[in-house]
């Protein structure tokens, strides 16, 4: 914990540390807002372990660990305001707090401040570094995209969802380990591997979020549970579901997604078995465990000493197997 | 014309040229629409003009070229969102052709495109133009907020107006013009005066709009005359009238903004006699040719033959006489 620790203050620090022009407050309050609500730092604290697998000093990484998270939190303003969710880490959005064009410009300038943090960069890493960002960035627009298309589409097939995840949360992890090791000074075959682990790892990431929003604690994972059963949220578990099930059943899953009248106890109930008794539940736990492995596997084969990568391990197994 | 028509001929095709991942059908599609649409390509033109006052050699200036225009229409596409403005270049706006949503992320990704392609800088310069450029697109954001704050603010003083056109409008010319002067190899000293060029010029070809607004020729126009007295924008002209008049004339003037029924021909008729009569629309034109005039010397002082600043001299005098 102690390493860990250790980063979230450096990181936090650099977080408050971020200049602002102090002459346009009402644009950058809700970034300074959004920054301040929180999050677990997973991305620049990846950023700033795969810098240290291979030095020991982690400041040149530490603004563009930044700018990475800036970017992640801009994608989370954004699409909040496109998907019209009221709270955020507990706290209301900003286009609740404020109102939907505050949320458009604030986020606009979100972004090119994660630029220019992540322009930070040491000036021999820059041109490798702002390419990767940007492709990276670009990928989590189309993840955004195919997603919100996902909502008015009737089947979307496993395939599809798992390149969706991919593009909205898998490669960002995937970036910002990359990084990190470009500006360590690691070799292209091993920036290459961490970026595979953290893409790998963000897929589980992301199908332990679809299992923690049926099977979490309500007590300990901060939201409500089953809100992505409220929505008819076409998760990985939805689409296992209908495609382990049988032609009778899939008709009746099929009959619930239409309900407009429905008690949301109930409906998430009804879910909730069909999850369980189709298998769904198993597979999307089976997934994960295999995309954790494989991106295990991409961890061990970078060329340094095991006992450095103990930390990133750490992290994967946290992030795995949390609670919330 | 040649020489601008040529350059013209290259931006078009480089912007028809840019490539878009094939994978995410509807979040480039807009992006295609704006970029086809149109516009005069002035920024993109500085730029390239710039670059070969220093070398013959433009070809390195053509991508970062582009990805400040890319940049100057992302604006656009936000703001007419930003202000429920329905018709752009004569053609409906991509949050009317399409959605809010599809706005806003077509939005984003085409600001990391306007990165993407400025960040193809040759690599000497990568890390000036990249910074110049993060800062330009800051300040750019600082603008529409003020100008967003002024809607609901009685009185908006001349300076602070100036200082929001400068933000939103002229930096960015100063900016193109200033990355071609840094690819063409300019000194600093050179390339800073070329900025000051295009703000200057940046500052008058907006006070030209303020003045086209209501004295254009609306069969040359291309929009209708009168939209910012219709919707009680806060102008240079309606900022001087306010400041010029009599306090009589100066209630009579504010009685008319709040007006809710109203007849359209009228209204612009009372404030088209208003800026007449109180000296507001000559103040403007005399505003208007001292930027001119700050701005053509400037570049005056670039330290190049004068020959070669005719292409410039002769752009900045079409922007500053024309009649669209």
């Amino acid at each position: 914990m102690e390493v860990q620790n250790r980063l979230i203050e450096i990181i936090n620090n650099a977080i408050k540390d971020i200049s602002y022009p102090s002459v346009a407050p009402g644009l950058f309050d809700p970034i300074k807002y959004t920054l301040s609500v929180g999050g677990k730092r997973i991305r620049p604290l990846l950023t700033l372990m795969s810098t240290s697998l291979f030095t020991e000093d982690i400041n040149p990484a530490i603004s563009p660990a930044i700018g990475i998270e800036v970017f992640h939190n801009f994608t989370l303003l954004h699409d909040d305001l496109m998907d019209n969710a009221l709270i955020r880490r507990k706290q209301p959005t900003v286009h609740v707090k404020w109102d939907a064009n505050t949320a458009i410009l604030s986020g606009d300038a979100m972004q090119i401040l994660a630029y220019k943090l992540v322009a930070a960069s040491p000036s021999e890493h820059l041109k490798q570094v702002i390419d990767l960002f940007s492709k990276t960035a670009l990928e989590i627009c189309e993840g955004q995209q195919f997603d919100m298309e996902f909502e008015s589409r009737e089947d979307v097939p496993e395939g599809e969802y798992i390149e969706m995840i991919r593009l909205k949360t898998a490669v960002l992890l995937g970036c910002a380990l990359k990084v990190g090791a470009i500006i360590g000074g690691a070799e292209n075959k091993d920036a290459d591997l961490l970026y595979t682990f953290g893409e790998k790892i963000g897929l589980a990431f992301q199908l332990k979020d679809d299992l923690l929003d049926v099977y979490g604690d309500p007590k300990v994972f901060g939201k409500n549970i089953g809100g992505d059963i409220l929505n008819n949220k076409k998760t990985f578990l939805l689409i296992k579901a209908l495609e382990l099930s049988s032609e009778k059943d899939n008709r009746q899953i099929r009959g619930k997604l239409k309900e407009v009248n429905f008690s949301a106890e109930e409906k998430i109930e009804f879910f909730t078995s069909v999850y369980n008794n189709s298998g769904a539940k198993n597979e999307c736990g089976k997934r994960m465990e295999e995309y954790f492995n494989m991106g295990l596997k991409a961890l061990k084969r970078v060329n340094i000493e095991t006992e450095k990568k103990y930390e990133l391990e750490k992290l994967a197994s946290q992030l795995m197997y949390r609670e919330s």
